[in-house]
């Protein structure tokens, strides 16, 4: 169902795409700031349920790539995003009806609702990645057939590339990479233009509400002090993930972390409260396995995220520090990110791990 | 005078293209056959003086981008150059009425009329940098007020990127450079789209017919056992150019070579054949200054060529050797390079030369 985003949503749609980010995807504030921005200012924006749009109409992803870190340093005044939207409209000659999120976790899911508001278009409740991954070609679109390219990526001069490599979202993650870097690294880009027929059959849907209702039950759960992974587990019963369970509770005893071709990559362990067990979470920007004594409990694309043990707060690979009192948290992923096509593109092998993927709701039965 | 490029013509204005070269630029020899297998194929290249073209023209510049070592390895086919041209007349909505070269030295002397030979337009006679320069931003064009952007690069598989960093020439090199890295360190632009009214004001005229002739001179001194470098001085004479001379003859006593930023820099040092002179010439890519005992002889944009002594043929920054005999030449550019304009993009300070720009012509006389 269709609806227009209120002030009061943003800080849990913040919340929800934090736990999608996987440890991963950016910080949301900035992008929450812009938003609460964008309504502040009597701007509307609309999150268009997938079923409405028209099979004809023009969708265009949006987002922001590079360092998340560095937009803290290179704040953006909001109209940086819309840019890109209008560079790729003004080549194909042809004008977006609707933006969709490139991907709903982290930062970038916040970027397509100020796309939005400043474009006076929809965003369609859903995206292409599912959480959050690093790379453009790791797209639901790409992997069902829908061409990442012609992409346009821009700065905040004004400056734009548009980068056309036909059906090679690889080259065109490669050469948008490399422009992004000499942008400062932190640019904004528009990709995947597609039909509304596209988006219906190639997206991941509803992942904004997805968000949105994973930030609220979190808040919910804190306000009336319930256990907030249990209340999320129920709640993640009844959506297109299915499956939210703890992998772990216990204390960070050892955190390992190097920046390598591009990557935070690095490991976290975790020691349970009774020290019994051992977790070892390894991170490529987002966490992408995590073992228990040695045994696989949850591996790529399926979610594994850190929070803090009583909260529920989200800790991205960043912040991850020695003596944290957390809970390693495990989502499964919807059955359009489980397809061999779609395991190719963004399954184990793609983070260069060469454990085989294994539903994380068999690994938890298997336990 | 327009007239048509005969195969006769190619040999010498590859030769000449590698004089204007000044060490750098790259060997025009791929280039040449395929400019060469163009023209036995039956194809047409008109070479147009720039008093024929019609102020309302569309002209794109043309040009290979990256490291001319790499081409020898991944030799183009011919149709890749004419496919940045084809990308940027689609952005643009606007079919070019002729190209013209960005530089007449070396290999880019050759790829525009393969370019014009596949697309059917004809050659400029002129282009944007009146030797070899290693920078996008390094173009008459640019000095004048063309902008550079929107500039069209691709590679032989068909992968392009439209760039337009609106008046910045050089952030729109610094974006192409990256791309073409990625793109495996060779690849096509298409740029500086203007009229015909822009190319009458910008180019450095008749640098075609220049490097023709240059080559022809050469190899008829060869021929009749003429000093090639006294015929040469004399031909220049009645150019645009005026002044070449022999800096020094002597024999190659020490190279210094690394590869620093990009660049292939270094020194060579020349010590005169009576023992009584010595010559440091410093490159980056091309020559770029020479010190004779302590002074300087020449600097750039002004042109130093390292030739055979006997023969006159140019040795490349990458080819000279210890024990080579060789005449160092100097080349004055014409006025339009002198500005205070142009000096400011491509004099000395550009290349990193603390040394102010003086005239070749005045250092020859205070010898």
């Amino acid at each position: 169902m269709s609806f227009y985003l209120s002030l009061d949503d943003v800080p849990d749609l913040a919340r929800g795409a934090a736990i999608l980010g996987t440890g991963g995807g950016g910080d949301p504030l900035i992008g929450r700031l812009l938003v609460e921005e964008c309504l502040k200012n009597g701007k509307k924006i609309e999150i268009l349920d997938p079923t409405e749009i028209d099979d004809d109409d023009f969708v265009i992803a949006t987002a922001m790539m590079g360092a998340p870190t560095v937009v803290v340093e290179k704040v953006p005044a909001g109209s940086e995003a819309v840019r890109s939207l209008r560079a790729l409209e003004k080549h194909l000659g042809k004008t977006a009806d609707a933006t969709i999120p490139m991907e709903c976790g982290g930062l970038n899911s916040m970027i397509p609702l100020v796309v939005a508001a400043e474009a006076g278009i929809p965003v369609v409740d859903g995206d292409g990645m599912g959480r959050a991954f690093p790379e453009l070609q790791m797209e639901t679109f790409g992997v069902y057939g829908v061409s990442g390219s012609p992409l346009a990526v821009s700065d905040e001069n004004g400056h734009t590339c548009i980068v056309d490599t036909g059906q090679d979202n690889q080259r065109m993650e490669t050469f948008a990479r490399a422009v992004t870097i000499k942008m400062g690294g932190a640019a904004y880009i528009a990709e995947y233009p597609m039909s509304g027929a596209d988006v219906k059959r190639t997206a991941i849907r509803n992942t904004v509400t997805l968000a949105l209702n994973i930030g609220r039950t979190l808040r919910k759960a804190k306000d009336k002090h319930l256990d907030p992974l249990a209340e999320l587990s129920a709640f993640l019963k009844d959506t297109i993930y299915g499956h939210g369970t703890v992998l772990m509770r216990g204390k960070i005893v050892d955190v390992e972390r190097f920046v390598r071709d591009g990557f935070t990559q690095g490991f976290a362990t975790v020691e349970s409260f009774d020290g019994g067990h051992e977790m070892r979470i390894q991170f490529r920007n987002e966490n992408v396995i995590a073992h228990k004594n040695g045994a696989v409990v949850a591996i790529v694309p399926d979610l594994i995220t850190i929070v803090d043990v009583d909260l529920g707060t989200p800790i991205t690979s960043e912040a991850l520090r020695f003596g944290q009192r957390v809970a390693v948290y495990g989502i499964s992923t919807p059955a359009i990110m489980r397809t061999p096509e779609a395991l190719q593109v963004f399954g184990p092998q793609a983070f260069g791990l060469h454990e085989p993927w294994v539903a994380l709701e068999e690994l938890s039965a298997a336990r």
